[in-house]
């Protein structure tokens, strides 16, 4: 019923970027034994705030998954390990490069033991390279792979995107690169190395600025709310708030005039096409909340609904996922009695139930996973 | 020697969110052909800049695809298209949903006719639920995912993310979706249809952010460049710009203050421990910038790497792809003379050289697609 059923990952990952990627393939239908240190496991079990003892952010990310502590320094520990290697398909792992090799685990020694497993690593900066040994956490990638160079106001402090946008993009290529081993290895039999960094991740969403710099030679900066060169394309006051406007072509500003009662800014031979209006930027904008001014939010939104102009509110937390459409589509879940994000994957066949199973005690689930290690493979 | 060679896309989609996904499975070794309309193409051929007359952004996302022009309502473009659904393994699209099925190519249809081929869609709202018709951007979806209402300065305008994540996630979702369902073909010989939202990818990704709102009902708001609940995690101004800092415990703590010679912060109550640091985020970022302001930022960072204190600079574009470690790990390619983003996807025995296949001409495979549906399957 699920694509991945049967496959069984050996998680020695914390807190973000390597249990968002294991999260998501266990949606998919994989087992996953997270492998944690006996003295507190995963940090993030004590991160905040907690609902009934437990950590609503480490249960958002490894629900649905089982719990083993091992000493990977004890020799017993390392046994048990090595039995589960040998019937895992995919290993996967945060540490820092390095780690894991120097407790023996290295891919030539992994790969001539386990041909058929699968090495999953996700790092701040990578395996190779001059910096494979640093440190990095979000805040370092979002600084250094130039996404908060183009986030934020001009002229004001730089601001990190407010979520940890570095780790999870970098969970979600190397789940891409797991399922592509998975797949290969149907073909060839082997399992592969992937090598994932958060640092590469960055520059790989750069999107636009990247193009842009490479097209003129000149670093883009912030514009708030507004893109480099779509005009209008942003966050537009309103009387009581702001809503965001994306109109991709000059007839759906024509649209947007008329809904308005915009005659002057419809004729306007600044605003005429998309690369006027986008040098006169800060032009439309002023312009365009002059007649804004006029509504709230709520009254602009339907009556731009009904002239096919893409709008849309600027949502709290809370507002988002009370909102009909994410009901709808299962974006809220519970597991363990925590409401969390579902999942955003949804697959003919697959179920989608708005109840998930929980997030393991730590260790909770020795007995469970000894039990079908006994069991012939 | 790549996971996804022999593997075929037919590809209709457009501009980011759908190309971007198709990209990535290019890099993997897909076979990507790109169905675009005669009149034009895709949209994003015509985003500037251009270079030599090519869209940086359009080359930096369709590297290494084909492209054959075709009229989905003209009977023959038809039998040609539904020749290549024949011979296809995925087809992926990112139209408003029903535009499809209006051209007589539903799920419904698509999986009786071709029970092996894969279905992937990725739109603003997803294929169910209240608001599945609407149209919806990068902007629409940002600013009702909650993303924008945890991104910028306490009461400041909204800001955008600065690029375009909205798109990119969703992308990378359906990149997920449909190399699991390649593995899934594998046991059962039968294509799923993948269903990807834009918005249901924002909620997705929101993090701390939904954690925080479900566990205590208050929505949380932007922050500037710090962390929710880790603290100092953030940008911090030295004499002539700001760097990053991630102390995510105790010991870190303390080798900042060391580094700092800011024995009066390591002595300090209120900065004892994680909760303290947070709660007392403001006092503490001044009185941190009080002892950086007195060295620029090109000193801190070797002082800080050698003490093991995660730190950084805030790059801006230019400085982020000439950076050494982005650049040994090959995350900058050149396609068709022009530069962008290389693979952050690192697979064991996969080549990842620094040139890439250009972007096609608008209907130039053509004679090469045409030979190879007369070739036996």
């Amino acid at each position: 019923m699920k694509p991945l059923d049967g496959i069984t990952l050996l998680d020695l990952s914390r807190v973000l970027a390597g249990p968002y990627c294991t999260m998501l393939l266990a949606e998919l239908g994989a087992r996953v034994i997270k492998v944690e240190r006996p003295d507190g496991g995963d940090d993030a079990r004590a991160f905040g705030p907690h609902v009934d003892g437990q950590s609503g952010y480490f249960a958002s990310v490894n629900r649905g998954k089982q719990s083993l502590a091992l000493d990977l320094k004890a020799p017993a520990d390392r046994a048990l390990f090595e039995r589960l290697l040998g019937r895992a398909d995919v290993l996967v792992e945060n540490y820092r490069p390095g780690a894991l090799a120097r407790l023996g685990y290295d891919w030539a020694t992994l790969h001539a033991r386990w041909p058929r497993l699968i090495y999953g690593a996700v790092s701040g900066f990578g395996h190779t390279g001059p910096d494979r040994h640093k440190p990095a956490y979000d805040m370092i990638v979002q600084g250094m792979g130039g996404l908060m160079s183009v986030t934020g106001e001009p002229g004001r402090p730089p601001v990190r995107v407010g979520t940890s946008v570095g780790d999870i993009t970098a969970g979600l290529f190397l789940s891409n690169g797991l399922l592509a081993a998975l797949y290969q290895r149907e073909r060839t039999g082997q399992g592969v190395f992937v090598d994932v960094a958060m640092l590469d991740g960055q520059i790989a969403i750069l999107e636009n600025a990247i193009a842009r710099y490479f097209a003129t030679g000149q670093a883009p900066g912030p514009l708030g709310a507004r893109h480099p060169a779509i005009t209008p394309f942003g966050a537009f006051k309103a009387a009581d708030g702001h809503l965001t406007l994306a109109c991709g072509n000059d007839a759906l500003f024509a649209s947007l005039c008329a809904v308005l009662g915009a005659a002057d800014l419809a004729a306007d031979p600044r605003f005429a096409d998309n690369p006027g209006r986008t040098a006169h930027a800060d032009a439309l904008q002023a312009a365009l909340e002059a007649h804004l001014a006029k509504r709230p939010v709520a009254e602009w939104l339907p009556l731009l609904d009904a002239a096919g102009v893409p709008c849309g509110p600027i949502h709290d937390v809370g507002q988002a996922v009370h909102h009909p459409q994410v009901q709808a589509r299962h974006m809220v879940v519970r597991a363990g009695g925590l409401k969390m994000a579902g999942n955003p994957i949804k697959i003919s066949g697959m179920p989608d139930p708005t109840e998930r199973p929980a997030a393991p005690a730590l260790d909770g689930d020795r007995a469970a996973i000894l039990a079908w290690l006994e069991e012939t493979p």
